[in-house]
Protein backbone atom coordinates (compact mmCIF):
# COMPACT_ATOMS: atom_id res chain seq x y z
CA UNK A 1 0.00 0.00 0.00
CA UNK A 2 1.28 3.72 -0.77
CA UNK A 3 0.06 6.26 1.44
CA UNK A 4 0.62 9.79 1.59
CA UNK A 5 -0.43 13.44 3.31
CA UNK A 6 -1.78 15.64 0.97
CA UNK A 7 -2.43 19.40 0.80
CA UNK A 8 -6.17 20.27 0.68
CA UNK A 9 -8.94 23.15 1.71
CA UNK A 10 -6.32 24.63 3.72
CA UNK A 11 -5.41 21.46 5.83
CA UNK A 12 -4.24 18.27 4.64
CA UNK A 13 -5.70 14.50 4.78
CA UNK A 14 -4.74 11.21 4.72
CA UNK A 15 -4.78 9.34 1.26
CA UNK A 16 -4.03 5.84 -0.11
CA UNK A 17 -2.91 5.18 -3.91
CA UNK A 18 -5.78 3.29 -6.05
CA UNK A 19 -6.29 2.90 -9.68
CA UNK A 20 -6.63 6.74 -11.16
CA UNK A 21 -5.27 8.49 -8.07
CA UNK A 22 -5.52 8.99 -3.73
CA UNK A 23 -7.88 7.95 -2.27
CA UNK A 24 -8.93 10.09 0.89
CA UNK A 25 -9.00 8.58 4.34
CA UNK A 26 -10.21 9.15 7.78
CA UNK A 27 -7.21 10.55 8.89
CA UNK A 28 -5.75 14.16 8.32
CA UNK A 29 -2.11 12.85 8.05
CA UNK A 30 -0.13 9.44 7.48
CA UNK A 31 1.16 9.99 11.13
CA UNK A 32 -2.37 10.32 12.43
CA UNK A 33 -3.48 7.12 10.49
CA UNK A 34 -1.05 4.89 11.65
CA UNK A 35 -1.37 5.78 15.09
CA UNK A 36 -5.09 4.15 15.35
CA UNK A 37 -4.95 1.18 16.42
CA UNK A 38 -6.36 -1.37 13.37
CA UNK A 39 -4.94 1.43 11.04
CA UNK A 40 -4.82 -1.70 8.25
CA UNK A 41 -8.52 -2.33 8.83
CA UNK A 42 -9.46 1.24 8.51
CA UNK A 43 -7.82 1.78 5.32
CA UNK A 44 -9.61 -1.76 3.81
CA UNK A 45 -13.03 -0.49 4.90
CA UNK A 46 -12.48 3.00 3.65
CA UNK A 47 -11.06 1.33 0.23
CA UNK A 48 -14.32 -1.20 0.52
CA UNK A 49 -16.68 1.48 0.90
CA UNK A 50 -15.51 3.50 -2.58
CA UNK A 51 -15.94 0.26 -4.35
CA UNK A 52 -19.76 0.60 -3.57
CA UNK A 53 -20.08 4.64 -4.86
CA UNK A 54 -19.09 6.07 -0.88
CA UNK A 55 -16.27 8.75 0.25
CA UNK A 56 -15.28 11.95 -1.70
CA UNK A 57 -14.14 11.94 -5.21
CA UNK A 58 -10.35 10.45 -6.08
CA UNK A 59 -7.71 13.13 -5.86
CA UNK A 60 -5.58 13.15 -9.03
CA UNK A 61 -2.30 12.17 -8.32
CA UNK A 62 -0.94 14.56 -11.42
CA UNK A 63 -2.28 17.53 -9.42
CA UNK A 64 -1.67 15.95 -6.19
CA UNK A 65 -0.01 18.59 -3.40
CA UNK A 66 2.23 16.37 -1.82
CA UNK A 67 2.73 17.26 2.18
CA UNK A 68 5.57 15.73 4.36
CA UNK A 69 4.41 12.21 4.22
CA UNK A 70 4.45 12.03 7.78
CA UNK A 71 4.18 16.10 8.89
CA UNK A 72 3.83 16.08 12.29
CA UNK A 73 6.41 13.51 14.07
CA UNK A 74 7.15 13.55 17.82
CA UNK A 75 10.52 12.46 17.02
CA UNK A 76 13.14 12.93 13.67
CA UNK A 77 15.98 10.72 14.17
CA UNK A 78 18.86 10.77 11.92
CA UNK A 79 21.78 8.81 11.35
CA UNK A 80 25.29 10.02 9.67
CA UNK A 81 27.66 8.22 8.02
CA UNK A 82 26.37 4.93 7.64
CA UNK A 83 27.43 3.58 4.16
CA UNK A 84 29.89 0.83 4.69
CA UNK A 85 31.14 1.39 1.14
CA UNK A 86 31.46 4.73 0.99
CA UNK A 87 33.26 4.99 4.71
CA UNK A 88 35.84 2.40 3.69
CA UNK A 89 36.31 4.01 0.44
CA UNK A 90 37.30 7.32 2.36
CA UNK A 91 39.57 4.80 4.17
CA UNK A 92 38.03 5.08 7.61
CA UNK A 93 36.84 2.58 10.26
CA UNK A 94 32.90 1.05 10.63
CA UNK A 95 31.91 2.84 13.31
CA UNK A 96 30.80 0.77 16.26
CA UNK A 97 27.33 3.43 17.11
CA UNK A 98 25.38 5.19 14.70
CA UNK A 99 26.25 8.89 14.57
CA UNK A 100 22.74 10.34 15.20
CA UNK A 101 21.00 13.82 15.59
CA UNK A 102 17.75 15.17 15.20
CA UNK A 103 15.00 17.44 13.44
CA UNK A 104 11.91 19.14 14.10
CA UNK A 105 8.47 18.47 12.32
CA UNK A 106 9.20 21.91 10.77
CA UNK A 107 12.21 20.84 9.18
CA UNK A 108 10.51 18.68 6.89
CA UNK A 109 9.25 19.29 3.33
CA UNK A 110 6.66 18.54 0.74
CA UNK A 111 7.74 16.47 -2.15
CA UNK A 112 7.44 18.59 -4.49
CA UNK A 113 7.97 21.81 -2.31
CA UNK A 114 10.06 24.41 -3.14
CA UNK A 115 13.13 24.82 -0.53
CA UNK A 116 13.82 28.17 0.43
CA UNK A 117 16.83 28.96 1.95
CA UNK A 118 18.28 32.08 3.40
CA UNK A 119 21.52 32.99 5.03
CA UNK A 120 23.32 29.74 4.12
CA UNK A 121 25.80 29.77 1.22
CA UNK A 122 26.66 26.16 1.25
CA UNK A 123 23.28 24.04 0.75
CA UNK A 124 23.95 20.40 0.39
CA UNK A 125 22.19 17.46 -0.74
CA UNK A 126 22.00 14.15 1.25
CA UNK A 127 19.50 11.45 -0.59
CA UNK A 128 18.31 9.16 1.80
CA UNK A 129 16.08 6.00 2.83
CA UNK A 130 13.76 7.25 5.75
CA UNK A 131 12.08 4.65 7.86
CA UNK A 132 8.02 5.74 9.78
CA UNK A 133 7.90 3.38 12.56
CA UNK A 134 4.37 2.14 13.09
CA UNK A 135 4.32 0.45 16.41
CA UNK A 136 5.92 2.11 20.03
CA UNK A 137 9.64 0.74 20.65
CA UNK A 138 11.84 1.28 23.84
CA UNK A 139 14.27 -1.19 24.28
CA UNK A 140 13.31 -3.13 21.87
CA UNK A 141 15.04 -6.00 20.12
CA UNK A 142 16.50 -5.81 16.26
CA UNK A 143 13.61 -8.24 16.17
CA UNK A 144 10.97 -6.41 17.66
CA UNK A 145 11.84 -3.23 15.69
CA UNK A 146 12.09 -5.33 12.14
CA UNK A 147 8.48 -5.94 13.29
CA UNK A 148 7.72 -2.25 14.09
CA UNK A 149 8.55 -0.34 11.01
CA UNK A 150 5.24 0.95 9.43
CA UNK A 151 6.92 1.31 5.75
CA UNK A 152 9.64 3.28 4.04
CA UNK A 153 10.03 6.57 2.50
CA UNK A 154 12.67 9.08 0.21
CA UNK A 155 14.42 11.99 2.03
CA UNK A 156 16.80 14.36 0.96
CA UNK A 157 18.69 15.60 4.27
CA UNK A 158 19.39 18.58 3.20
CA UNK A 159 22.53 20.10 4.93
CA UNK A 160 23.52 24.12 5.10
CA UNK A 161 27.15 22.68 5.50
CA UNK A 162 28.45 26.82 6.54
CA UNK A 163 26.44 26.40 9.52
CA UNK A 164 26.82 22.36 10.18
CA UNK A 165 30.61 22.80 10.65
CA UNK A 166 30.18 26.49 12.47
CA UNK A 167 30.38 24.34 15.83
CA UNK A 168 31.22 20.33 16.25
CA UNK A 169 27.75 19.93 16.61
CA UNK A 170 25.63 19.29 13.32
CA UNK A 171 22.61 20.14 14.64
CA UNK A 172 21.69 24.03 13.37
CA UNK A 173 22.52 23.36 9.79
CA UNK A 174 20.38 20.41 9.47
CA UNK A 175 17.37 21.97 11.40
CA UNK A 176 16.03 24.48 8.79
CA UNK A 177 12.75 25.37 8.98
CA UNK A 178 11.07 23.05 5.66
CA UNK A 179 14.70 22.03 4.03
CA UNK A 180 14.10 18.15 4.27
CA UNK A 181 11.56 16.86 1.83
CA UNK A 182 9.95 13.77 2.30
CA UNK A 183 7.01 11.55 0.58
CA UNK A 184 5.84 11.73 -1.54
CA UNK A 185 4.69 8.36 -0.09
CA UNK A 186 4.53 5.81 1.96
CA UNK A 187 5.39 2.05 1.13
CA UNK A 188 3.79 -0.18 3.59
CA UNK A 189 6.32 -2.98 4.86
CA UNK A 190 4.50 -5.86 3.45
CA UNK A 191 4.90 -4.50 0.36
CA UNK A 192 8.55 -5.98 0.75
CA UNK A 193 10.35 -9.24 2.00
CA UNK A 194 11.76 -9.59 4.97
CA UNK A 195 14.78 -6.71 5.96
CA UNK A 196 14.62 -5.14 2.31
CA UNK A 197 17.47 -3.18 0.31
CA UNK A 198 16.56 -0.28 -1.82
CA UNK A 199 18.44 1.74 -4.24
CA UNK A 200 18.86 5.07 -3.59
CA UNK A 201 19.67 7.63 -5.78
CA UNK A 202 20.15 11.67 -5.82
CA UNK A 203 20.23 14.07 -8.91
CA UNK A 204 21.11 17.85 -9.13
CA UNK A 205 19.70 19.15 -12.35
CA UNK A 206 19.15 15.85 -14.03
CA UNK A 207 23.01 14.76 -13.62
CA UNK A 208 22.78 11.61 -11.36
CA UNK A 209 25.23 12.94 -8.05
CA UNK A 210 24.43 10.08 -5.81
CA UNK A 211 24.07 6.23 -6.02
CA UNK A 212 23.69 3.69 -3.29
CA UNK A 213 22.24 -0.12 -1.93
CA UNK A 214 20.73 0.30 1.52
CA UNK A 215 22.27 -3.42 1.68
CA UNK A 216 25.33 -1.41 2.64
CA UNK A 217 23.91 0.56 5.63
CA UNK A 218 26.39 -0.24 8.68
CA UNK A 219 23.44 0.10 11.09
CA UNK A 220 20.23 -1.17 8.22
CA UNK A 221 16.91 0.20 9.73
CA UNK A 222 16.04 -2.94 12.47
CA UNK A 223 19.44 -2.23 13.72
CA UNK A 224 19.19 1.57 13.88
CA UNK A 225 15.21 1.64 15.56
CA UNK A 226 16.34 -1.21 18.12
CA UNK A 227 19.67 1.03 18.99
CA UNK A 228 17.42 5.14 19.48
CA UNK A 229 14.83 2.92 21.17
CA UNK A 230 17.78 1.90 23.71
CA UNK A 231 17.59 5.87 25.20
CA UNK A 232 14.25 7.53 23.87
CA UNK A 233 10.74 5.73 23.27
CA UNK A 234 9.75 5.67 19.29
CA UNK A 235 6.31 5.81 18.60
CA UNK A 236 3.82 5.51 15.66
CA UNK A 237 4.31 8.05 12.93
CA UNK A 238 7.73 9.18 14.19
CA UNK A 239 10.73 9.06 11.39
CA UNK A 240 14.45 7.57 11.24
CA UNK A 241 16.38 8.67 8.59
CA UNK A 242 19.17 6.14 7.81
CA UNK A 243 22.15 8.29 6.09
CA UNK A 244 23.33 9.27 2.57
CA UNK A 245 25.62 7.17 0.55
CA UNK A 246 28.89 8.84 -1.01
CA UNK A 247 28.28 11.63 -3.58
CA UNK A 248 27.19 14.76 -1.64
CA UNK A 249 28.43 18.07 -2.79
CA UNK A 250 30.82 18.86 -0.06
CA UNK A 251 33.17 15.98 -1.16
CA UNK A 252 33.55 17.15 -4.42
CA UNK A 253 36.67 18.38 -5.46
CA UNK A 254 35.91 21.31 -5.63
CA UNK A 255 33.15 21.30 -3.23
CA UNK A 256 30.23 22.46 -5.35
CA UNK A 257 26.65 23.62 -3.48
CA UNK A 258 23.15 24.24 -4.96
CA UNK A 259 22.48 27.32 -6.93
CA UNK A 260 19.51 29.06 -6.69
CA UNK A 261 17.18 27.46 -8.80
CA UNK A 262 19.32 23.83 -8.63
CA UNK A 263 16.62 20.40 -9.24
CA UNK A 264 17.20 18.39 -6.75
CA UNK A 265 15.59 15.24 -7.43
CA UNK A 266 15.77 11.96 -5.18
CA UNK A 267 14.75 8.67 -5.76
CA UNK A 268 14.01 5.27 -4.14
CA UNK A 269 12.83 1.98 -6.62
CA UNK A 270 9.68 0.86 -5.62
CA UNK A 271 8.95 3.85 -3.34
CA UNK A 272 8.95 6.97 -4.92
CA UNK A 273 10.39 10.74 -6.12
CA UNK A 274 11.42 13.80 -4.48
CA UNK A 275 11.95 16.85 -6.86
CA UNK A 276 12.35 20.40 -5.11
CA UNK A 277 13.52 23.63 -6.27
CA UNK A 278 16.33 25.47 -4.43
CA UNK A 279 15.17 28.69 -3.80
CA UNK A 280 17.97 30.91 -2.14
CA UNK A 281 16.60 34.30 -2.26
CA UNK A 282 13.16 33.11 -0.58
CA UNK A 283 10.62 35.50 0.00
CA UNK A 284 8.92 33.11 1.69
CA UNK A 285 10.76 33.52 4.96
CA UNK A 286 11.04 36.80 6.91
CA UNK A 287 14.40 38.62 6.05
CA UNK A 288 14.65 41.06 8.95
CA UNK A 289 17.55 39.98 10.82
CA UNK A 290 19.27 37.41 9.07
CA UNK A 291 21.84 35.81 11.09
CA UNK A 292 24.64 34.61 8.82
CA UNK B 1 4.14 35.30 38.45
CA UNK B 2 5.55 32.00 39.25
CA UNK B 3 3.46 29.12 37.17
CA UNK B 4 4.02 25.05 37.41
CA UNK B 5 2.32 22.12 35.92
CA UNK B 6 0.95 20.18 38.07
CA UNK B 7 -0.37 16.01 37.96
CA UNK B 8 -3.74 15.69 39.01
CA UNK B 9 -5.78 12.95 38.49
CA UNK B 10 -3.72 11.21 36.07
CA UNK B 11 -3.48 14.06 33.52
CA UNK B 12 -1.83 17.73 34.57
CA UNK B 13 -2.96 21.04 34.87
CA UNK B 14 -1.44 24.67 34.95
CA UNK B 15 -1.46 26.44 37.76
CA UNK B 16 -0.44 30.06 39.34
CA UNK B 17 1.38 30.26 42.78
CA UNK B 18 -0.70 32.35 44.87
CA UNK B 19 -0.75 32.40 48.65
CA UNK B 20 -1.52 29.08 50.36
CA UNK B 21 -0.49 27.24 47.60
CA UNK B 22 -1.22 26.53 43.71
CA UNK B 23 -4.06 27.77 41.88
CA UNK B 24 -5.14 25.75 39.42
CA UNK B 25 -5.91 27.87 35.66
CA UNK B 26 -7.69 26.82 32.83
CA UNK B 27 -5.03 25.06 30.91
CA UNK B 28 -3.94 21.27 30.69
CA UNK B 29 0.24 22.98 30.95
CA UNK B 30 1.92 25.94 31.10
CA UNK B 31 3.11 25.35 27.43
CA UNK B 32 -0.96 24.94 26.07
CA UNK B 33 -1.41 28.16 29.15
CA UNK B 34 0.96 30.24 27.21
CA UNK B 35 0.19 29.40 23.58
CA UNK B 36 -3.33 30.99 24.10
CA UNK B 37 -3.89 35.36 23.53
CA UNK B 38 -3.74 37.17 26.19
CA UNK B 39 -2.98 34.16 28.58
CA UNK B 40 -2.17 36.76 31.16
CA UNK B 41 -5.91 38.10 31.30
CA UNK B 42 -6.77 34.65 31.28
CA UNK B 43 -4.78 33.89 34.25
CA UNK B 44 -5.84 37.46 36.14
CA UNK B 45 -9.30 36.39 35.45
CA UNK B 46 -9.46 33.03 37.28
CA UNK B 47 -7.17 34.58 40.19
CA UNK B 48 -10.01 37.49 40.37
CA UNK B 49 -12.56 34.83 40.46
CA UNK B 50 -11.07 33.05 43.51
CA UNK B 51 -11.57 36.04 45.42
CA UNK B 52 -15.04 35.37 44.89
CA UNK B 53 -14.82 31.87 46.13
CA UNK B 54 -15.14 30.46 42.32
CA UNK B 55 -12.84 27.83 41.23
CA UNK B 56 -11.80 24.31 42.39
CA UNK B 57 -9.43 23.97 45.59
CA UNK B 58 -5.78 25.11 45.70
CA UNK B 59 -3.08 22.74 45.34
CA UNK B 60 -0.64 22.29 48.57
CA UNK B 61 2.53 23.32 47.24
CA UNK B 62 4.03 20.17 49.75
CA UNK B 63 2.10 17.79 48.22
CA UNK B 64 2.50 19.40 44.77
CA UNK B 65 3.36 17.01 42.18
CA UNK B 66 5.18 18.38 39.38
CA UNK B 67 5.33 17.57 35.98
CA UNK B 68 7.71 19.29 33.66
CA UNK B 69 6.91 23.02 33.43
CA UNK B 70 6.43 22.97 29.92
CA UNK B 71 5.60 18.98 29.32
CA UNK B 72 5.44 18.72 25.60
CA UNK B 73 6.96 21.61 24.23
CA UNK B 74 7.32 21.12 19.84
CA UNK B 75 11.12 21.89 20.38
CA UNK B 76 13.65 22.04 22.99
CA UNK B 77 17.44 23.60 21.95
CA UNK B 78 20.45 23.07 23.95
CA UNK B 79 23.31 25.20 24.15
CA UNK B 80 26.63 23.78 24.95
CA UNK B 81 29.93 25.72 25.84
CA UNK B 82 28.46 29.25 26.82
CA UNK B 83 30.04 30.12 30.11
CA UNK B 84 32.66 32.41 29.14
CA UNK B 85 34.29 32.26 32.63
CA UNK B 86 34.42 28.54 32.20
CA UNK B 87 35.68 28.75 28.65
CA UNK B 88 38.73 30.96 29.19
CA UNK B 89 39.57 28.94 31.99
CA UNK B 90 40.05 26.02 30.31
CA UNK B 91 42.08 28.02 28.01
CA UNK B 92 39.67 27.84 24.89
CA UNK B 93 38.75 30.52 23.09
CA UNK B 94 35.30 32.20 23.43
CA UNK B 95 33.16 30.93 20.55
CA UNK B 96 31.47 32.83 17.26
CA UNK B 97 28.76 30.97 17.26
CA UNK B 98 26.83 29.22 19.93
CA UNK B 99 27.15 25.03 20.05
CA UNK B 100 23.50 23.67 19.44
CA UNK B 101 21.84 20.52 19.71
CA UNK B 102 17.99 19.29 20.61
CA UNK B 103 16.26 17.40 23.02
CA UNK B 104 12.73 15.52 22.55
CA UNK B 105 9.58 16.57 25.04
CA UNK B 106 10.08 12.68 26.32
CA UNK B 107 13.80 14.16 27.47
CA UNK B 108 12.26 16.43 29.93
CA UNK B 109 10.99 15.18 33.41
CA UNK B 110 9.43 16.84 36.52
CA UNK B 111 11.14 18.90 39.27
CA UNK B 112 11.35 16.68 41.81
CA UNK B 113 11.00 12.89 40.04
CA UNK B 114 13.72 9.94 40.03
CA UNK B 115 15.66 10.00 37.10
CA UNK B 116 15.83 6.53 35.87
CA UNK B 117 18.56 5.28 33.54
CA UNK B 118 19.46 2.12 31.98
CA UNK B 119 22.71 1.29 29.71
CA UNK B 120 24.79 4.60 30.86
CA UNK B 121 27.57 4.00 33.41
CA UNK B 122 28.73 8.07 33.23
CA UNK B 123 25.71 10.40 34.46
CA UNK B 124 26.75 13.57 34.49
CA UNK B 125 25.09 16.96 35.67
CA UNK B 126 24.78 20.21 33.82
CA UNK B 127 22.62 22.93 35.93
CA UNK B 128 21.04 25.13 33.64
CA UNK B 129 19.23 28.43 33.01
CA UNK B 130 16.40 27.64 31.06
CA UNK B 131 14.10 29.85 28.54
CA UNK B 132 10.42 29.20 27.51
CA UNK B 133 9.29 30.97 24.46
CA UNK B 134 6.50 33.31 24.89
CA UNK B 135 5.79 33.87 21.01
CA UNK B 136 6.64 33.36 17.76
CA UNK B 137 10.19 33.93 16.71
CA UNK B 138 11.91 33.54 12.80
CA UNK B 139 15.25 35.73 12.22
CA UNK B 140 14.08 38.03 14.98
CA UNK B 141 16.34 40.68 16.27
CA UNK B 142 17.74 40.10 19.91
CA UNK B 143 15.37 42.98 20.95
CA UNK B 144 12.18 41.38 19.18
CA UNK B 145 13.86 37.77 21.18
CA UNK B 146 14.22 39.45 24.38
CA UNK B 147 10.34 41.06 24.33
CA UNK B 148 9.18 37.20 23.20
CA UNK B 149 10.60 35.41 26.12
CA UNK B 150 7.57 34.58 28.69
CA UNK B 151 10.05 33.71 31.44
CA UNK B 152 12.68 31.72 32.83
CA UNK B 153 12.87 28.28 34.81
CA UNK B 154 15.69 25.88 36.37
CA UNK B 155 16.79 22.63 34.12
CA UNK B 156 19.40 19.48 35.11
CA UNK B 157 20.29 19.04 31.33
CA UNK B 158 21.56 15.37 32.42
CA UNK B 159 24.08 13.81 30.09
CA UNK B 160 24.87 10.35 29.57
CA UNK B 161 28.64 10.80 28.85
CA UNK B 162 29.47 7.36 27.32
CA UNK B 163 26.87 7.16 25.04
CA UNK B 164 27.62 11.45 24.55
CA UNK B 165 30.78 10.64 23.28
CA UNK B 166 30.27 7.54 21.62
CA UNK B 167 30.13 9.19 18.08
CA UNK B 168 31.14 13.07 17.50
CA UNK B 169 27.29 13.88 18.08
CA UNK B 170 26.21 14.78 21.30
CA UNK B 171 22.74 13.96 21.04
CA UNK B 172 22.12 10.71 21.84
CA UNK B 173 23.56 11.20 25.32
CA UNK B 174 21.23 14.20 25.90
CA UNK B 175 18.13 12.45 24.90
CA UNK B 176 17.44 9.98 27.36
CA UNK B 177 13.76 9.37 28.25
CA UNK B 178 12.93 11.60 31.34
CA UNK B 179 16.42 12.38 32.39
CA UNK B 180 16.26 16.09 32.20
CA UNK B 181 14.36 17.64 34.81
CA UNK B 182 12.88 21.17 34.30
CA UNK B 183 10.68 23.36 36.75
CA UNK B 184 9.49 23.41 39.56
CA UNK B 185 8.19 26.71 38.21
CA UNK B 186 8.28 29.21 35.24
CA UNK B 187 9.18 32.53 36.44
CA UNK B 188 7.61 35.07 34.06
CA UNK B 189 9.65 38.03 32.77
CA UNK B 190 7.89 40.14 33.76
CA UNK B 191 8.69 39.55 37.43
CA UNK B 192 12.78 40.60 36.47
CA UNK B 193 14.32 43.68 34.94
CA UNK B 194 15.51 43.88 31.10
CA UNK B 195 18.03 41.57 30.69
CA UNK B 196 18.03 40.03 34.18
CA UNK B 197 21.23 37.21 35.14
CA UNK B 198 21.00 34.40 37.46
CA UNK B 199 23.01 32.77 39.67
CA UNK B 200 22.64 28.64 38.55
CA UNK B 201 23.63 26.60 41.35
CA UNK B 202 24.45 22.48 41.14
CA UNK B 203 24.44 20.00 43.84
CA UNK B 204 25.25 16.44 44.77
CA UNK B 205 24.46 14.92 47.83
CA UNK B 206 24.07 18.25 49.24
CA UNK B 207 27.57 19.35 48.12
CA UNK B 208 28.36 22.72 45.99
CA UNK B 209 29.85 20.83 42.77
CA UNK B 210 29.14 23.68 40.30
CA UNK B 211 28.21 27.63 40.63
CA UNK B 212 27.93 30.07 37.60
CA UNK B 213 26.27 33.40 36.67
CA UNK B 214 24.01 33.91 33.68
CA UNK B 215 25.88 37.26 33.48
CA UNK B 216 28.88 35.09 31.79
CA UNK B 217 27.25 33.87 28.95
CA UNK B 218 28.83 34.11 25.45
CA UNK B 219 24.85 33.95 24.37
CA UNK B 220 22.41 35.01 26.86
CA UNK B 221 18.97 34.33 26.68
CA UNK B 222 17.79 36.93 23.49
CA UNK B 223 20.93 36.21 21.62
CA UNK B 224 20.59 33.27 21.52
CA UNK B 225 17.02 32.94 20.61
CA UNK B 226 17.42 35.12 18.24
CA UNK B 227 20.31 33.10 16.65
CA UNK B 228 18.06 29.93 16.85
CA UNK B 229 15.33 31.75 14.88
CA UNK B 230 17.27 32.21 12.09
CA UNK B 231 17.21 28.92 11.00
CA UNK B 232 13.79 27.90 12.94
CA UNK B 233 10.87 29.40 13.78
CA UNK B 234 10.17 29.08 17.54
CA UNK B 235 6.81 29.17 18.72
CA UNK B 236 5.31 30.10 22.85
CA UNK B 237 6.45 26.63 24.67
CA UNK B 238 9.39 26.15 23.12
CA UNK B 239 12.45 25.35 25.67
CA UNK B 240 16.17 26.55 25.00
CA UNK B 241 18.68 25.84 27.45
CA UNK B 242 21.46 28.27 28.07
CA UNK B 243 24.52 25.82 28.97
CA UNK B 244 26.15 25.17 32.13
CA UNK B 245 29.01 26.48 34.24
CA UNK B 246 32.03 24.94 35.20
CA UNK B 247 32.02 21.83 38.13
CA UNK B 248 30.49 18.82 35.87
CA UNK B 249 31.61 15.31 36.99
CA UNK B 250 33.06 15.07 33.78
CA UNK B 251 35.90 17.92 33.90
CA UNK B 252 36.75 16.20 37.58
CA UNK B 253 40.28 14.30 38.38
CA UNK B 254 39.36 11.81 38.42
CA UNK B 255 35.89 12.06 36.50
CA UNK B 256 33.03 11.41 38.50
CA UNK B 257 30.02 10.31 38.08
CA UNK B 258 26.61 10.05 39.39
CA UNK B 259 25.59 7.08 41.23
CA UNK B 260 22.80 4.98 42.39
CA UNK B 261 20.72 6.84 44.58
CA UNK B 262 22.32 9.84 44.36
CA UNK B 263 20.64 13.45 45.53
CA UNK B 264 21.01 15.90 42.31
CA UNK B 265 19.79 19.27 43.09
CA UNK B 266 19.66 21.95 41.02
CA UNK B 267 18.78 25.83 41.58
CA UNK B 268 18.56 29.44 40.62
CA UNK B 269 17.88 32.05 43.28
CA UNK B 270 14.83 33.80 42.56
CA UNK B 271 13.25 30.72 40.60
CA UNK B 272 13.38 27.85 42.27
CA UNK B 273 14.96 24.25 42.84
CA UNK B 274 15.09 20.97 41.41
CA UNK B 275 15.47 17.50 43.29
CA UNK B 276 15.72 14.58 41.22
CA UNK B 277 17.66 10.82 42.75
CA UNK B 278 19.30 9.33 40.46
CA UNK B 279 18.12 5.90 39.98
CA UNK B 280 20.50 3.43 37.86
CA UNK B 281 18.60 0.19 38.42
CA UNK B 282 15.52 1.32 37.03
CA UNK B 283 12.22 -0.82 36.95
CA UNK B 284 10.19 1.57 35.24
CA UNK B 285 12.03 0.71 32.18
CA UNK B 286 11.53 -1.94 30.03
CA UNK B 287 15.21 -4.19 30.23
CA UNK B 288 14.58 -6.47 27.50
CA UNK B 289 17.27 -5.47 25.07
CA UNK B 290 19.73 -2.91 26.20
CA UNK B 291 21.95 -1.61 24.14
CA UNK B 292 25.21 -0.42 26.08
Amino acid sequence: MKLATLRIDGGTVAAAAVEGGFAPLPATDVGELIAQDGWREIVAATLAGRTEGAGPALIDEATADFAPVVPRPAKVVCCGLNYSDHILEMGRELPAHPTLFAKFADTLAGAQDRIDVVGSERVDWEAELAVVVGAELRNASEQEAARAIAGYTVANDVSMRDWQHRTLQWFQGKAFDASTPIGPVLVTADEFGAAPTFRVRGYVNGQLVQEGDTATLVFGPARLLAYVSGFTTLRPGDVVLTGTPGGVGAGMKPPRYLADGDALATEIDGIGRLENIINLNSASVPAAAVHA
